[in-house]
């Protein structure tokens, strides 16, 4: 059941970046598991799902992240850390995997899949491998959108966190040499009622300077 | 009040990237400002909002960016076609555009504002046009997810369209020379009980390959 255009902006308006969390509020394992689960529904290009999203629990490891965050202290104090991480490049191996996946699921032959095979190839082959990682990225920032609504509908507070040193934490993750790196984090949580930015008025652009009608 | 997470997955799960609208179903005036709104509420890095978002409504307009998309009859035949531009750059200017604007909504003297904007300066003040632009469109991204996942959740079907040409896009709709590019687009409306796409069984790779746990 859909819910009303009302509700969302609710939820979207009760949204905000939570800067301080409450340490002591944990996300449960069925709002847990809907959020990972939320996190691989995510739509990509040609479906390819360049990432793998890393869900930080170990308390040592999230206070080694905090020192390549520039402490801020949501990476410790949120319930859960997401770090979203990008494939790094795209070969021709990716695209055969994710062909064999599709038809596998969609239990249609290989051979059905040939052309969109090809338009992936055709589409991607002229990009050089900075620009395949940039492309990718894009896709895990889809992800990460998905990911705020997513929680933000449920009652579930997030802060995105680009303040970070990606290399770092690719170091810290044991990412170097994997195929993936850092692209950005998100903590996920519950907001202390501390926090003063909860209750800042939310602030943007006129929506007449953001939107355009043609 | 927030949804359950399992009317969250519902939704996230009925979404796919739709391929047949239906022609015939518009959407209604007051789901479109919900969901103009809620790309107004996208969060961006520093709250900068890079972006403008243009609702395209004119059916010549839609013919000549169909054209511009290899002919994919989405553009064309969705409710509404939206095209996600990004800031093509990111001046000091702009950063004390945001700070103004900043300063009034909240009612914040410009002076508490400084150690932020500074923050701002010295956080861009490495990254090159492109590199700033490339910054940017990632931002357009988060808004992509979000208002595909917004859209999921009050029953409005989109498809996200990255095969377009954003050259002819920035050409038709007299982008060039405004500082703002073509990221990406998005169609919106109703699917066609003619699409055979959205019986399609989703298709994802294992979610142990995509989500790690530490």
């Amino acid at each position: 059941m859909p819910i009303t255009p009302t509700a969302l902006l609710d939820s979207l308006n009760y949204r905000y970046a939570t800067k301080v969390f409450d340490p002591t509020r944990k996300i449960n394992a069925e709002t847990l598991l809907a959020l990972k689960t939320c996190l691989t529904l995510t739509p990509s290009s040609f479906g390819l799902q360049p990432w793998k999203f890393i869900v930080v629990d170990s308390p040592e490891i999230r206070e080694k992240l905090k020192s390549a965050s520039w402490g801020q202290p949501q990476v410790t104090d949120a319930s859960h850390l997401v770090v979203l991480t990008t494939r790094t490049n795209l070969t021709q191996k990716d695209i055969d995997k994710w062909i064999t996946r599709l038809s596998e699921v969609q239990e249609t032959p290989l051979e059905n899949l040939a052309g969109y095979a090809g338009m992936i190839s055709s589409f991607t082959s002229n990009m050089s491998e900075v620009e395949k990682q940039a492309w990718n990225t894009r896709q895990v920032y889809i992800a990460l959108g998905q990911l705020m609504t997513a929680a933000a509908v449920i009652g579930v507070d997030t802060c995105p966190l680009e303040g970070i040193s990606p290399n770092d934490y690719d170091e810290i993750l044991g990412l170097k040499g994997s195929g993936y790196a850092t692209a950005v984090a998100c903590a996920l949580g519950y907001r202390s009622t501390e926090d003063k930015y909860a209750d800042a008025k939310k602030a943007r652009f006129p929506s007449s300077d953001l939107i355009a009608h043609i």
